[in-house]
């Protein structure tokens, strides 16, 4: 491909996904110089670790260098992929390679989420660009459709199955009727799993994901510590069982929603992570093991889910290269990133609904004493909470030991429940405190 | 938005899908205006019938023209739209339009199937673009996510549901156990089947779908008419319910894959469209109604679902403008057209496998007396054929009318099937001619 433009690349952490990047690279070179119109050059590959093997890479082969500055401080380098993750020194990076003029792609979510306004900014004020299909959903080319195939629609929803790790666990407790703590300790056998899961059992990286959902979708920016995060932990065999019986399916969901709210310009959005009861029969129910999907509500296209792999070597730098092919195409061609395709951070953000006014269908399972006109009480608190009750099941009964009662609740306030919840696990009857899962009708 | 660029749009053809892209520009101007960053106006209208009233628009407040050449010889026209349908005039008013320099944007699946290489080509050689996204699987945004996300892939394989007209007949003769005819006239009845539903039912508007999917993810040209196609009309409830037992769903797919070829490159490609027999469990087999479905898998990226809304005026005009913006967000900007952006006709097509070449899985149902050795005689003309059987129901065993028997097998290559078929069918205790209904392992 002589005579065509070269466009030469600079890679800052080969890790997992570094490794896959260049793979791809050193396999499909000549399609990938196609599609690009241009000639790719890996001209430097920045990690601390120049020794550790990379399987299926010949190091010596690559021109390796252990010091970021080197990738950096290259003027000859105009794509900087930066896959070191976290968020230092990721974002001085960053910051630096856009201050000089390069154009960004990056698979790091949570400095997106932390500060990802600050890095659009930037991005925006050099004229470069800043990709990041990567940074949500792995392989599944999410980003680009919100930010292009989407943009006639004002999103009214979202539901996200965003993390692998968590739906994989919650997959296999639903099919084997295993508890989360011998299931967490199978995934990271099995590498499904880090050996500090935190971040992801925790719901954190979910947030994660919503906060740059929620920009993209609705194009406002929330706070990543204003965004109620639940993680799985604290579902139970039982409670995956029992939603079962009632028709539903129990995910960890990233949720973000348009709402009316009283201000100016009369719409809100509410954005929250955590462990969510779903119809058995809705398409997010089906996503099973490490695949992660979103769900999408635009107000023209209706309902569209996307679905795929989350994460993964490959699936995420078969991402990182859609970006990387979509600058170099404008590289060869001279032109220029637009302002316009980044989350716009000019505006007044829209104001997020707090948690506790947000109203959904609850899932209740109260474990008491079954005593005369105990349950007949625990209705009688939800109903001076404004909290009615759609079905009961009641477990075991006839025994001394606390036995659960389950219950769904019609539609309620957030606070409302919560006040009643405080209430009932006061009972003299109540033996340990109450659980309580989110329902939402589900996007069927 | 006085001093910024205005875009000048010409439409051709008020139906359905045009009223609904004159909606979304009347409810939703200021947010369209803002993401393309220009100014859009609606400079005419072309459609034969200027009085006929279309909902919820004043047809007196349009641009209404009765010729389509007051669009194509306005030289102010940047945009045009074809939304007429059909293969003629919509190719000469194309192809007059690109010709004198005008983008062109299309919903029109026929068109692109049976002259997508031409008008390609055509837009191509002028350096304008001919989006299509609403061509295929309506508001999904399939065809930007196959061109730009998986770029860095060699698509393997796909399998779509992409009518939903056969989709929402198939689910509800699953789910009520009711015939073809009955469910086709309720169908039509409800609006989600035409008048003349020919082209959805035998499955011509699936190969169009398929062909365009093909040029797209395969990157070659298939002759509509060697995509073997079948359609919906010889599913019977029977067949639907033998295949419940077996664990398995039956839609309508359309099928590509990437196969080994003999001749140069050792590419060739399959592509065919039939009722399909798919794991209860597979995501596809979860897409109900209305709804249509893209499953893809990539060699980097693997399996991949895109799920949402075939058709309908809204979902349909959502993606019309999605390919609108874009291309008015270049002409704001003065980007010019890529040519890697349409699907090539340069080079020599990849080899289409024939279709008595493909091996699949079978699911067979034959009628047939219960007499001793005719299940033997059966099995035994398959095993002459290089066929072996996975499992077999027979039903209604011990009375003198013909018995269904049913036939699951393992791999087996369409010829021999054909071959085998043939004998069977002229058994003599074979009463009707054999069922065949091919099963795929499912993407899951």
């Amino acid at each position: 491909m002589s005579g065509v433009n070269e466009v030469r690349i600079g890679l800052l952490g080969l890790g997992t996904v570094g490794a896959g990047v260049v793979k791809i690279l050193q396999t499909r070179r000549q399609m990938l110089e196609e599609r690009a119109g241009a000639r790719l050059s890996l001209a430097a590959i920045a990690d601390a670790d120049l020794t550790r093997p990379r399987e299926g890479l010949d190091l010596g082969a690559l021109p390796m260098v252990g010091d970021a500055a080197r990738v950096l401080e290259d003027a000859t380098i105009q794509i900087v992929v930066e896959l070191i993750g976290g968020l230092e020194p990721a974002r001085t990076f960053i910051l630096r390679a856009l201050a000089a003029g390069k154009h960004v792609v990056t698979a790091n979510k949570a400095l997106l989420a932390h500060h990802g306004a600050e890095l659009y900014d930037e991005a925006r004020r050099r004229g470069v660009s800043l990709g990041f299909e990567a940074a949500v959903a792995g392989g599944i080319p999410l980003i680009r459709a919100v930010k292009e195939g989407l943009v006639a629609n004002r999103i009214l929803s979202l539901a996200g199955i965003v993390n692998g790790t968590c739906n994989y666990i919650l997959s296999k407790m639903t099919d084997e009727g295993l508890d989360f703590s011998l299931v967490l300790k199978e995934a990271q056998a099995h590498g499904y799993a880090e050996a500090d899961p935190t971040l992801d059992i925790e719901g954190m990286d979910s947030a994660h994901k919503l906060q740059i959902l929620v920009a993209l979708a609705f194009r406002t920016f929330v706070d990543l510590k204003h965004i109620h995060t639940e993680g799985i932990t604290r579902v139970t065999a039982h409670d995956i069982e029992y939603a079962r019986e009632l028709g539903y399916r129990i995910k960890l969901l990233a949720i973000a929603k348009a709402t009316d709210h009283a201000g100016a310009g009369g719409v809100g959005v509410e954005a929250r992570v955590h462990p969510t009861m779903i119809p058995a029969g809705s398409p997010l129910a089906a996503v099973a093991g490490v695949f992660n999907a979103v769900f999408l509500t635009g107000d023209a296209v209706g309902d569209l889910m996307f679905y795929g792999r989350g994460a993964g070597q490959l699936p995420t730098a078969s991402a990182v290269w859609s970006d990387m092919l979509e600058i170099a195409r404008r590289i060869g061609h001279g032109i220029p990133s637009l302002a316009l395709e980044l989350p716009s951070v000019g505006r007044e953000p829209l104001p997020l609904t707090p948690m506790e006014a947000i109203r959904c269908c609850y899932y209740l399972r109260v474990m008491m004493q079954d005593r005369p006109g105990a349950l007949s009480r625990v209705a009688g608190i939800l109903g001076e909470n404004d909290i009615s009750i759609a079905n009961v099941i009641q477990k075991g009964r006839g025994t001394r030991e606390a036995v659960p009662v389950v219950m769904l609740t019609h539609e309620a306030r957030e606070r409302d429940m919560r006040t009643a919840l405080a209430k009932i696990d006061r009972m003299r009857d109540v033996s340990t405190p109450t659980t309580m899962i989110r329902v939402e009708g589900g996007p069927a």
